[in-house]
Formats: structure tokens, sequence, C-alpha cells
């Protein structure tokens, strides 16, 4: 059985090897994948895109265990979602919103029996550690969803406020909703909105051409492509678009179809 | 069995990456857990908080290899421990003390037998991967601790000289002994040292309110609490109190009892 | 089965769990060593040093998964590699070429056979994700090396131009071929060089003295030696040699027998 994390935790610390430990205690065979550990801290719109980008392409079952948790030792829910591929586990503060966009939700339930944490009071700022971890453990020997705690309503879980792209009389207008560590920026405009023929984009007073892949302009030239995660992508050949640009996330741009 | 790693080689270089291949070659099904390879360079005291907060939460049995080691090739003692919960391999440096200080010891032995080494002759710089991993993963196929080199005494493994905190008046002083990747700033004032009643924190100029979560206070804000891993720590809500607050390691900070 | 992991891609995004999560839902057991994935981007002789580093420590079998692909979605080959030792997979553009050099190929193929990839149209941006992962994962599962395209000869695998070090009257002339984590830079000169005698090591202005270890000398103080990747390497001890002597990758170097 896999389990996949999503933290802001880092590296440096041994928060998430301490997680791992309290797995591995409860659930020797489980075996993990490391999605990220790195987010800005605190971000809820980075974890949900790492997740949703990275969903599809864990195997059949996996637990997404999922801990960026501004909220801990508050009011917010703790929770557990089985969807048609696997489990969700985490707080309920919109981290699995795109997924849950995407997805049908079989089940929900609120974390709230203390037989599957680590203690019956939890520390209250690591629920990572103490009721996340042994509930995605439990959940991977195959303990039941409902033993978990009450059922809830999947259209009760939180989801966060997000700018949507906006169609145009001659494209879309969208904006920048995450750049990663090369320094491409994926937009919010779907790869479903340039399907249809060519196009170029706008950022500014700079415009994109629009290619397939990196190496179709000279290094160090910028372009617009599709992404890996289906969505419209700001590039440099072989550079950092982030820097060469002065791109930062919630930049408007514009697509314009030729 | 689970070998759990801490060392300050850093993820950018391949050093990691070996010692896990000759863990790997010698006993192929032994399963690694990262604690951390992101401390300071040589720092024996982030090495040793970091075991320390850790070592409770990996299962029972599970070898720890810790290979801070700024003293490699030299005279410095190469040593396995085991403890009533496991086993301690790594360089006689004092990076285990926080956990001996804990941890029955039931037999230590100085790392003497090529036997068990990669080498007879292992690299002066990397007893990491010519030494320590092939120990523990000679200890996770099943050999005795007995095998690897003769008993030393548990009395004479090296203690780092820390800074304790001292009782008060009204309280205690004390001090910063680790600051974590969200700038939370763990004290060396133990939980134990608040059990008792309403308390407040006074670091220079600045004084902080008791919380017992971050939520507790308006984000920005900044508070004082107990840390996950049990010692009184400084933090702000949703933000970093080592950047906001200008903290580093050796602060002076005081308790005082209301 | 191993996989060994080296990439360009970060640990701040998800693409090293998505390859992870593609290996695991077509062959679950695998078990996956990360080497590194924080090379700097695009670097691909930074990918070639560190294969050739980590090469020999990994069990008989491992297949090696390279990822540093600036050239993704263009005409270069995707290809693998049969050795004397375990397989490589990933882009043919010189990231193999050290391990190469050493190694007796078995077999070389190209990888055109989709039956083995993700997707029969892989993204023109991702083949880590689309072929060279499920490749990994296919050769794991035993699928044969000629199943996956058509032989390649050996002999027409891109190397990367390196410059070697020159033998002068009095030694040799070389230069900083890697800097790791620490700051200790690796040369391209290699350990038989100095097996004969005495030696030290010029820069610039500067002349180190051969030592065996970094605490042969005070801390604080640059000194030469050869590192464990067995080349010869420029230290501090206990501080950083690319900041306390402005290294980088390039400088030149001289090395006299004395």
């Amino acid at each position: 059985m896999f389990i996949a994390l999503i933290t802001d935790f880092g590296t440096q610390d041994s928060y998430v090897g301490v997680m791992k430990g309290v797995i591995a205690t409860l659930c020797p065979p489980a075996q993990l994948i490391d999605l990220t550990h790195s987010l800005p801290p605190q971000d809820l719109y980075a974890a949900r895109f790492t997740l949703l980008c990275a969903y599809p392409y864990l195997p059949p079952g996996t637990i997404f265990l999922v801990v960026v948790d501004p909220g801990v030792g508050t009011g917010r829910r703790a929770i557990a979602v089985q969807t048609s591929r696997g489990f969700l586990v985490g707080p309920d503060n919109g981290v699995f919103s795109g997924v849950l966009d995407q997805a049908p939700t079989v089940n929900a339930v609120e974390l709230t029996n203390p037989d599957y944490w680590r203690l019956p009071h939890p520390s209250a700022t690591f629920h990572g550690r103490d009721l996340f971890a042994p509930v995605a453990a439990h959940l991977a020997r195959g303990v039941a969803l409902e033993a978990l705690g009450p059922a809830i309503q999947p259209e009760s879980l939180l989801k966060l406020p997000l700018t949507m792209p906006v169609a145009t009389a001659t494209g879309y207008e969208g904006s920048v909703q995450y750049i990663d560590h090369f320094g491409n920026a994926a937009t919010n405009i779907p790869a479903s909105a340039v399907a249809s023929g060519p196009w170029r984009l706008t950022l500014g007073a700079v415009t994109l051409a629009a290619a397939k892949t990196y190496g179709e302009v000279a290094p160090g030239a910028a372009l617009a492509l599709v992404g890996s995660h289906g969505f419209v992508e700001i590039a440099v050949n072989q550079g950092n678009a982030q820097q060469m640009l002065g791109l930062k996330v919630g930049d408007r741009i514009h697509l314009t179809h030729l």
C-alpha cells in the first residue's frame, strides 16, 4: 500500500521523518512516496496545485497525506475522504479542493475517533505526527474509513476561492497560478483552451509565441506552451522565466487565438 | 528492519544516495527513513537535537545512523550503541548524547572490526560510506553488536557541553537551542517547567504570552508555547519568528511563572 | 530490484514524486534510491559526475534513471544501456558518458517502442514521467532490453567534451570539475596521479599542502587531499573552500610532485 506525502515541513528538520516513523511503527510494510515537503510555508494554493498535478500518477488505492495546516489545533476539521482512486487525509482547509473538483467522492469522514490517533490528546501544533500520520497508517492497514469518525457531506468540504480564467472575444484572460523550481510559470488556462488552433500569450508588454517544447526556441528565449501538468505555461529554453520576466503568482496574462 | 538516517551531507550531491546504495547492497530488504540530511555542516548540536526529537517515534529496533563527522579520519572513535529501543551508529563526538541521557544503554562497542566495513582501509574522508553504512546494514542483517568490536564503557561516550536552563525565583532562565524551517525557535526549557500554571516568556525587550497553539493569536503575532518536541518554543502565527524577532541559537530567554 | 534516480527537478515540485508514482504503478515492488534531484538545472556535467561517483556503490542490477534533459521533445535520442553492473535509462546527451568510459557496454537500444511508455504520445516536456520512468519500471519487471527498441552502436552514444588533465614536467595541470554542498572542490586529477609520493597543489597565488583528511590541518585552514570520489580535492577543515578561496567549476589548478 502506498502513502504519498505533501507537506510544507521542509527537509531541514526531522518533522517529516517523525511522521514516517509513526507510519512505519503502525504499518511497517507501507511504501512511502514523497511528493514534496518544500511548499512555501502555509501555502494552501501550492498544496492544492501540487496534489492536483500528482494525483493521477500514483497507484490506485494510494493514500494521499497532505499536511499544510496553518490552523492546526484550532477548530478546523481533520478529514479523510475516499475517492474513486484512493484516499485523502489531512486538514479540511481547501488543500484537497482541486482533486475533489474532478474526482467522485465516495465517502468523507471527520477524524474524531482517538482510537486511531497516536495519543488521545494530540500535540496542539503537530497533528501530522499525532493524528494524520496514524490515520493514514491505519487506512493502509485496512481499517475502514467509517471507523475513523462520523460521515460528513462532501459538499461541506472547504474549497479555496480561485481566480478562474475568463473567456474573451479573442481568447482568455487568466493568471499565473504556480511557479516551479525551473522558473516555469503554470497559468490557470487549461490545455483544452488551446486545442483548436494557433495562439499566443501576452503578459504586460511581452508577447510569447506558442510552441510544443522548450527546444523549439533559441536557448535563453521565452515561449508559451502546454505544460506537462495540463495548463498553459510560460518558460525560457534552458533558462528561468520567473527571473527573466519577473513573474509572480497572480500575474495577469492574456491568451489570444490567432 | 528500519534504518533512520541523519547527516549534514545535503541533498545536492550523491553522498546520501551512495550510503543507501552500500546499505542496499549488503541488506536489500532494509527500509530507510530519512530524518534529515540538511543539518548545518558539522553542527553537532543540531544533530543531537534532531536525533533527540525523532528517537521516540521510530519503530522499536530501528538503527539510527548519524553521520555528522568533522573529525572523520582522525582519532575520534567510531561506535555502535544498543539501547532499549534500538541501535545508534556513528562517530563518538556527542551527537548521541541527547538520547543517551534518556535511554538506558544496553551495550556499546568501538567499531574496529574491518570484517564489517566495506573495505579494510576506508576512505579517510567518508566513513559514512565505508564504515558506518556497512555496520548499520550488518546490524540490520542480524549481526550481533559484539561482533563489531570491543565493548566500551557507556560512561566513556562523549557528551556535548550544553547550556542548561537555570531555575530562578520567578521561573527559569534559558536559551534558544534550535531554530526550525518555519523559523520557530525551540528553547532548552522543557514542558515540565510550565506544567504547573500560567507563564510568559521574555527575550530582550519583548514579552510573549503563552498559548496552546499558533492560531490562538492573530496572524503575524508572536507567541510562546510548548512545541511538539516537548520544549518551550517561540513562534509567529503564519509567520517566521526567527526573521521577525531576529532570533539565533544561544539567545537568552526568561520564563516567568505568573 | 533497485532503481536509482538522478534529476535536476528539485524537490519543491511534484515532478520526482510523479515519476515515482508512475514506477510504483507499473512495478510496485521496485525499491527507489534518490541519488540527487538538486543538480543545477540542465547541468549535464554535474549529472555525469554524480552518476560516475555513485555508480560503483549501488547493488548489481540497479537501473540508473537519469533525467537531465534540456533537449526533451527535440530530436535527441532516448536510450537504455545494459552494462556489466546494471542498466542506464535516460536521454542520449552525454550524462552517461563518465560511466560508459569505464564500464563495458553489453547492449544499447533506442527507446522507440511505445508499448513500454505511459502513453503513445508522451508530453513534449516531461519524458521523465511518460517515457523514461515507465521504461525503468518495465526493466525492473524483467522486460528484456531488446523489447524497448532497436539496438544502437555503443560507439554512437554521445560523449560530453571534457577538459582532461595534462601531464607536465613537474606534475599535472588540471581544473575543478565539481563543487559539493560542503564547498569541497573535486578536480579532474585522479588519485592515481598522486600515488607515487608527496605533492602539493597550486591555484593562482595559493599553494595547498597535501593531507590525508580534513582534521590534519587547523579548523579554517585549506588543504588538498584525495576525495572519497577518487579525485584530488580542495577543502577547508570545518569550513567552505568554495567560499573561502572563491572557487568555481573550470578553475585551473597545478599539481606538483615534490
